[in-house]
């Protein structure tokens, strides 16, 4: 455990504070100090609220002093993802058109992150409109890679995954549509959280795709993944697509053994046109699970590409009713890449959008038959790390629907099903990038995977790594 | 109560054999015998099942004399719109695609009805694939109307209003995805209950538009809807969409007062543009509920054009969806109008259709607010009685479009609204055709509209009319 402020985890930052061995004081101006040294190599913020956050630190100690504690997050300083409408706040969504816009709501998620004490820091970068998987944002210039500015992020939730890795903020909400959490996730270095369909309510989080759309935290460990999970899961009256089926243990769950645990490893498409610095860290994994007591078995999935199809096929029509009113009103505001994207979602008949939504059902049984003999599923997140910020920089460009379609390739399924996947750092590649594995898992168990996760963590250090401030 | 078995109603001919005054095997002899005078003349029936229906009325007349009592419907004969798979018969769905099909499955609705006690008397004609709000059918011919043989029956029910009209089952299963329900009833001059959406299951049935498809009986009078209701509503593990809403005494209901209760007057749309005769039997109606001690008042109701197109929208792509597969390898197997009408689904855009599906909740709520004031609404049926035969005999020409609409102009704003509404006989007009008057309820409260139907049919005789066979 470190003893600098900053490179503390979120479970021991939360338990330093409730314990009075650091004040949230002390922990919110560390993060500050750290974030203006970075913030200008990184561009991971959207707002930071310096001010406001040490004000409300203040209060946070004031009360721990009277021996009210809010929660287990009680005057911890954490920044989320910019479309977690936070009432009076602010919400840009990354895009031009929302740029002054101030919600009257706040997210059910973020609402229960409050109601366990977190204090306000700013918000962060991501894609306009959570539609992108780069990075890249026309109108407020790329996050950066913080172990190599030159590189993208991931994206949607860039700033997040940005943030988590430079120790900025604790953690961060992401959302995960087609990959916006486990892309940054893998890019960055850090672990990312794709909830089932229906764990955490999506009230108050701006909506891309109603059936894909998932919340979920981006954070150093499986551990305080875990424990973000725990405080945000479960139903909630604004959101009747929220789920009632039982909650688990996840904190609880992160101390299990994997002994025992069987995972599969796909023996097609996962593993195909891998870049074989992926292809190393996918065997290395594989390996120091066998190591620490996993089963390893073959699973031989369905046909993922036409899972990915189907994915993008929902996801484009649902954006596109979404934002249909802007594309009449302010076509003008939207990035060149976006507006192609929700564009493209005009054309699709109602009737394909309706097969894929029918073929969901039994996609999933198919699924389900064909892993019903592991514990989860392991992948590479995508099949290539990072890559350049200048390489990927195609806007709407004839080459971007490839781009996007190449990066996203190994993510999208699970949207589609609507699974769990649990990315962790699991390597770097020999010019330093790391590269994240996913964990793809049963419908509401994400408790297996947070197992899973915490014990690849307690046998490696990649999560611990600090990428270094450039000079 | 008439003592000729066949003219009794449901609920007196289901006591009559409870209490051994008639056997099954004379009320099903009964039957047959007025279907074989009538058929020729009606086309109401798919198939007639003389001797397995009599073998059935023996095997029930047999266990009761040994005490054994399979439930309400104990030995009653009943035929159902040919869409209600029975396993091992043939469920031809009106259609020629279909002319063959044995589903190896029953559906909920039906198996409920057979466990209460119920004898298959056969099937009932019905529009192809249901798809139709006239009672004309490419393949079978068109079903007639027991009032005037040279009227259509309206449909997509054709078989169960025309059926039930003329005495040749006691009740009929129908389905109301547009107005199927409603119409028959109102033409033929039955009482027509379209349910809310998920009050009863609809595994089993076939399907046209899984948002907008409701199953619900046709019969003499409001008491036996609610006996039938009360039987097949609720839960049902094989239909997600089926509500856990809690159920009402509905047969209890139908003994309830009429005072005190609310009935709302839409002061546009549904009193415009009325045939003359129609407009004078609302007037009446309305009359007789406030003698009889209802309160009536205005209500002034959100846009229902609106309401009807996004509910043709969202017909026409979720059939379209469902057949897509036969139109392309057996076009030629559709009749003229459903092909078309399939056809033009193809051409929903899925941004159009998610944006109606999107607007249904603001929709009903719109609605809701409008109607608080009052325990229903009460609207004629369609604007106009029965058309003949011939002029209605449109195929998939130029005039199609504009008769369907003008047809179930009325009908379909509650389907897409998904409540339920009640059709009773309401009077005849000077030609001596039954007009049909729709009470519209609050979601998941069949019950008021059953008390309101019931309380009405005291104070008239239109449901008790009886037509005579056409020499």
């Amino acid at each position: 455990m470190s003893t600098e402020p900053a490179l503390m985890t979120l479970t021991e930052v939360a338990r330093a504070i409730a314990t009075k061995q650091l004040s949230s004081h002390e922990v919110t101006r560390a993060l500050l100090h750290r974030i203006a040294q970075w913030q200008p190599h990184l561009n991971a913020f959207m707002s930071i609220e310096a001010e406001a956050a040490l004000k409300a630190a203040d209060a946070a100690d004031a009360e721990l002093a009277k021996g009210n504690v809010r929660g287990p997050l009680h005057g911890v300083p954490l920044a989320h993802k910019d479309m977690y409408y936070d009432a009076g706040h602010v919400a840009t969504c990354g895009s031009l058109i929302r740029r002054d816009f101030v919600p009257t709501v706040t997210s059910t998620a973020l609402q229960r992150l409050k109601d366990a004490g977190q204090v306000r820091l700013g918000t962060l970068h991501l894609a306009e409109f959570a539609y992108g998987p780069t990075g890249h944002n026309a109108h407020y210039g790329p996050v950066r890679n913080p172990w190599n500015v030159a590189h993208i992020t991931g994206g949607s939730s860039s700033g997040s995954g940005s943030a988590v890795a430079a120790r900025l903020t604790y953690a961060a909400l992401g959302s995960d549509t087609g990959g916006s959490i486990r892309m940054p996730a893998h890019f960055c270095g850090v672990t990312g959280l794709k909830t089932t369909v229906g764990r955490v309510s999506r009230a108050g989080a701006m909506p891309l795709s109603q059936s894909l759309d998932t919340v979920g935290p981006l954070a150093r460990t499986a551990e305080d993944c875990a424990l973000l999970l725990g405080l945000m899961a479960g139903p909630d009256p604004a959101d009747s697509t929220c789920s009632h089926e039982p909650l688990s243990d996840y904190v609880g769950a992160t101390k299990g053994a994997l002994k025992g645990l069987k995972i599969g490893v796909p023996v097609s498409f996962y593993v195909d046109d891998l870049d074989s610095e992926v292809a190393r860290v996918l065997d290395e994994t594989i390996a120091v699970l066998k190591r620490e007591g996993a089963d390893i078995v073959k699973v031989e999935l369905p046909d993922q590409r036409q899972l990915s199809s189907a994915s993008q096929l929902v996801l484009a029509a649902e954006a596109a009713a979404f934002h249909k009113r802007w594309m009449i009103e302010r076509p003008q505001d939207y990035g060149p890449q976006v507006l192609m994207r929700l564009q493209n979602g005009l054309a699709v008949p109602a009737i394909t959008y309706l097969e894929a939504m029918r073929w969901r059902g039994p996609a999933l049984a198919a699924h389900n038959a064909a892993t019903s003999g592991v514990d989860a599923v392991i992948a590479p997140a995508s099949p290539v790390p990072a890559p350049t910020i200048e390489e990927s920089d195609v806007g709407g460009g004839p080459s971007a629907p490839a781009m996007v379609q190449r990066l996203t390739l190994f993510t999208r399924p699970v949207n589609f099903l609507g699974l769990p996947s649990l990315t962790v750092p699991s390597g770097f590649t020999r010019s330093g990038l790391p590269v994240g594995m996913q964990l793809i898992g049963r419908s509401f168990d994400e408790a297996t995977l947070l197992t899973i996760g915490a014990a690849f963590q307690r046998a490696t250090d990649y999560h611990d790594r600090l990428p270094k401030l450039p000079s």
